[in-house]
């Protein structure tokens, strides 16, 4: 973690109790019978989620740093550690669904209960002695951003698995009307690019050891790929041709009998898609979402074009300074079309996760920080595959051109779409 | 099903009403949080419990002899199905734990829907025309107090696998103070004895096929074997030592680690067992409990005893006519020891289901009825060993000598103990 | 085990050496290659039974009885010890196959060294000193018989999963024509049986506990079930129906995808069967073949007939004294037609094994022997059904009307068939 | 596959003879029950390597170019395809051990079948004829010599998991003296390096797509890990200190009991490990063995150091020029200590594959050829780790500085070790 900040405590007190209640609201249209369940192992119980970030702050903020704290409950270390081998033992991952309690109730009170007593903290504190923790605070702030956008992307697996397919959110007041924008290439040149990032505001630890990497000429699509555009690669037998598959996602199409993206139901012989406003009609001109890497592959193969690196993705933002993108804030929470009206390259901020055909590994140089902080990413650095860019469930805030978020090849349940990019 | 009661109208609404109310009761202590889990596939969310009951009377009372009558959700019959086939598509068993919604308070107030249309049904009804559903209507009462049983002992294992071991009531008022009942091994004459049910009331279809078997003399234990007899099969190396285990039985030893009766925990140096209280320490006297078949087997083999079968224990209850038991309304939740000062067999009601050496076979003449009613018990024939005389979990009047409780023999989070037997 | 022979040693030994030779003439259209492979867990390599039936007899004859015996090689105990907690640690079952050392080679060296030492051992002996342990060398022999039996299936079911289905021996020199006897039942009256092995040769100690069961009359199916009969079966969608099937039964067609008995393959719109002389049309009037408990019980299910209890069974053989049998002397190696000249009921010895829905338990007053013997049968008695009658791979010599053998109710790799009863 | 070879068809023709000779004759210490088996997944049996093979041969050149060829046997098809979907449906991966037959004999058979024909084809033919099928003998040629190397490892692997451990040839004449060379490390400077094949001989199509990639100064070791220092890294516990390893590496570890490399025994106190000559103490100065990339990384944190990216092994190469490797030509089959009173880097090409930091992608550019020979390597490039170099059990002619060698992180029973990095 770089952090070399100087705004005051009260910015970072407001903006600390902004982010914590941002958490809440996210919550707020659940029944607690919600917050119990862990359909898949990737999804954590949004009850867990809530505590854990909490657990996070009581550990590395509250006992360390303010003195004469006392923990709200002797086992939740126990309970809401999520893989801190660093901070002791705890419930296995894939146990995370069989705690019934605390119930969501006293999950709100250890919420409560962990706020006021950082506030106690901060209020008391001057700039310097700000100073010893504040790296860690800002962090733990991250962090929270990040199991929001998880807690997004977990409601929405529970609400869509449920046969009954509830709503988390009424339908936006505005439906949108989407227009088709042609796809277009737009040349990216080559040569020697800075990666990694080089501000003075927060980044990840996975973001550090800027280096330059040498680069071909490419060109690169102007929107993500369409809900119109992946129906010709279905239509055109996509999913039962291996010419088009990693082998390995191959097995995995036909394992698992894999049709169409995540989400998607056959209705009255018309695609459907659930929503976190419940299911309509496939519009072709939204961005195609929920795809595994392999889908993203395969569909870039089917087209005759690729996906980017994840050097190129970052090297076009030089090129294509992101416009403003779809996020969390717009409420959406669902991709939304692009628009025919704009010229250059969109949605590289926001809408979807765009899966990169590189590696998460380490940058030159990558170190990780000793103790629980630095298992925080590097420990995570084999078999997963980089994404970029943020998504409609990302905080606008929480993005940058150099984050790296990362996922195995496999997995369909987060905001995920595909960019493509051509040679020249 | 065998049903040849004259009772009137009225009595029968009152108990309907009155069994229905106790489902409710039995799980007014849960948050709504504990209704919805499923931690092992043996245990159903107490949520599903509630709807699938209800289920079973809307489908087959209320649709069929209710003019008129509309169900409350189209979808119930899909999520609270539980296995019959006759009766359409439903949820995987070992998907119900992902089932969120409907939220328990939607599941109480379909079974207030239910509730109240059934209550309507049958205040309009002469007996004449009760007759026709009367049979279902006594096995939707029966099949309520077995989602009774199971309730419970379903919360135990939901509230015992929590890290935090939460207490579902508080300890009974006047905790007992147990004193040792010697063993005894009492004679039951061998010959020809008659087997199955031959009252007037109901009784499951696995009762009828009433027939006589042969037995030779042998002796029963005058009570349940104790935690301190199960001690002594555990410091000797019982979990340990093959020689007392069927084979399958002893690959699970290992497998799992067995080394103790389910809930069972070493605290400083001393066994304590996970009550619906809470905590407490084995009491050297009180039944050993949640055994599978292998630990009963194994440690009657130790014994130098061994289990009775089905024939001899249905026998023993015409030697020994059941005496009053510690059945689901003494409110305790768990057995207790037995009574020194009584004479003859204590405990073959209530306390303990005891595992017979009998599989759970058809007697001779068994025929499943047509349709759905068909598939209560038939279909489940195989690989089960039947258990007898009901638990401290089951309802009084739900229990019979001819009763026939069925589990497979790994089977530990039933109220379960051992009863011995050995030849004259 | 009970055995009260008082043949002289000379017969003995040409006995042992004529079953020992027996073993070999098995395997010998075998290529080393052949001896290896364990497709499924339940079918243990060729040459891994030719040395375990040879460790038996040097761990419990040749170690203690012949002074100064020297063991062929210290790893066979580990190697070649099938489930005898009792004789030390071993391969565990589902590794056998990885082991291609010994080769086949060295395995018939062990066989011929074993046998020189038994043969050396009871050249020099007294009737009286052979007592000391000729039951266990009894045992020893009918222990290899039944490893015969495995042999053949084990091999039937290597060549018949081959894609190549290599024939083992070619087609019987005179092909049968078979034709149709038509079904008849035929009474058994009720009343006290005797169950039990009351001879005074040899037994394995599952037949002892000589007891008395009380029947009901029934009648038996004058022989067994034919192909053709199992025809209508499937043809009137037998494998898709839920009602005929139990529950685990039904479960296990549909997650294999089920649809006719082992072996069988449709070409050319016309049901063939693998045999040990390669495919061939399915014959109408030969007996139905390598089929499960489960699928014996939903054909007789659909037949509105039933399975034979065990005791049944035996009663049967009192009142129907076997005829003589199609056993492994025939040389046929697969079930023949009945003969509809014969009178009374046919097939009951040999053909087919007969499952019967009696779970394989103790009898009254059963029990184990001390040492490794009490493990051979004692401790499997949970989870399987006994089938009764020997069949087309068992020796005749090995048969009786009271032997039990007993296998988990999916099996199908044996030579099972189905025998029908009713009610009078 | 880019190949621009001028060489005329008789040098071909004795290359080919010579390469498929040699595959026999790394068979033929094996008894025929040694090539049925597939002890795991990875290891395929070597009568399947040697059928594989010839099934090239036959497929993709005689085939289509020898008029009038007649298939050796019309299932070989069926039986030897290993992942072609081009090229049919086959026998699944992982049921490749079921088949016993064609046993040796006739895989030999069929193996001189093939080559009688290639032969006739070949010596037939003007250097004009050959050019239409010349790539894809060549190929094939190559993918002869990367069987024989599987077929070493898995070999390897078959003696090394049978407990008697036996041995697969004599342990070479004059047993080595290793004496232990310092590490050192030695400068590369950063700069552009082109990666890639760019010579005129034969290369992989992954290996394609020339390219420049812009590097850090780093620091080479200069020979591979020893035996010594990775008992270092046990003895310090390395195993069980999570902060070394990658969170699926230690998963891996704990779940598998992992305390040391593959085929590591500890007897009498002291280290050994298997050989293709037996089991023998381990020599403190030899490359160390048989890791997963887990492993190599692990130690590489524990050290300090790091792995390098294949980038920089390959520019690596270019700074120091490999110098004569320990190949299968050697004989000797197991990795040797370096040589202390050598310069530069030792160990780069031979000895043992090198894992890398670098996923299997593809270069810029990578695209498939049509048909077959696409599924080549393409569909591979996911979840996998590149090594480098080539091993002891390598044929010195298979070998270049660009070849890309590539297996998932958790693979250990190839040659694999440890060199390696660290900034300068």
């Amino acid at each position: 973690m770089s952090i070399k900040t100087t705004s005051a405590v009260p910015a970072l007190l407001e903006r600390f109790n902004q982010i914590r209640k941002r958490t809440e609201i996210i919550c707020s249209p659940l029944e607690p019978e919600d917050t119990v369940v862990q359909p898949i192992v990737d999804v954590s119980p949004p009850k867990w989620h809530m505590a854990h970030t909490s657990w996070f702050f009581e550990t590395l903020i509250l006992k360390p740093y303010l003195p004469g704290y006392e923990i709200f409950h002797p086992q939740y270390a126990y309970l809401f550690n999520s893989y801190y081998n660093s901070l002791g033992s705890r419930v296995l991952r894939h146990q995370r669904s069989t705690l019934t309690r605390p119930p969501l109730r006293e999950v709100l009170a250890y919420r409560k209960y962990v706020d006021e007593h950082v506030n106690r903290l901060l209020q008391e504190l001057s700039d310097e002695e700000l100073e010893q923790f504040r790296p860690v605070l800002e962090l733990g702030l991250q962090h929270e951003q990040q199991h929001q956008e998880l807690l997004i992307t977990d409601i929405k697996y529970i609400m869509g698995t449920n046969p009954m397919l509830p709503a988390y959110q009424p339908q936006p007041a505005h439906p949108k009307q989407s227009i088709a924008t042609p796809a277009r290439f737009l040349e990216v040149p080559g040569g020697k690019y800075k990666i990694g990032y080089q501000g003075s505001g927060f980044c990840f630890d996975n973001e550090l050891g800027v280096h330059e990497v040498q680069l071909e000429d490419f060109e690169i699509m102007n929107r993500l790929v369409t809900n119109g555009e992946y129906l010709e690669f279905m239509h055109d037998g996509g999913y039962g041709d291996f010419r088009h598959w990693l082998d390995e996602g191959f097995t995995l199409v036909k394992e698992q009998h894999l049709e169409a993206p995540l989400y998607w139901v056959k209705q009255d012989e018309e695609w459907h898609r659930f929503t976190l406003y419940g299911l309509e009609k496939v519009d072709l001109n939204d961005p195609v979402c929920h795809l595994s890497f392999y889908e993203a592959d395969a569909f870039a193969n089917w087209s005759g074009k690729r996906l980017l690196t994840e050097f190129e993705w970052e090297a076009a933002t030089q090129a294509y300074p992101p416009q403003q993108g779809n996020f969390v804030e717009s409420g959406l929470l669902e991709p939304a079309a692009a628009d025919p009206a704009k010229e250059g390259v969109q949605q590289l901020f926001g809408d979807l996760w765009e899966w990169t055909y590189s590696a998460y590994h380490p940058y030159p140089g990558f170190s990780k920080a000793p103790g629980p902080i630095g298992e925080y990413n590097g420990k995570f650095m084999i078999n997963q595959m980089v994404l970029r860019g943020g998504s409609c469930a990302t905080p606008e805030s929480h993005i940058r051109a150099t984050y790296r978020n990362f996922f195995h090849p496999d997995k369909r349940w987060q905001y995920t779409g595909i960019r493509l990019a051509t040679k020249k």
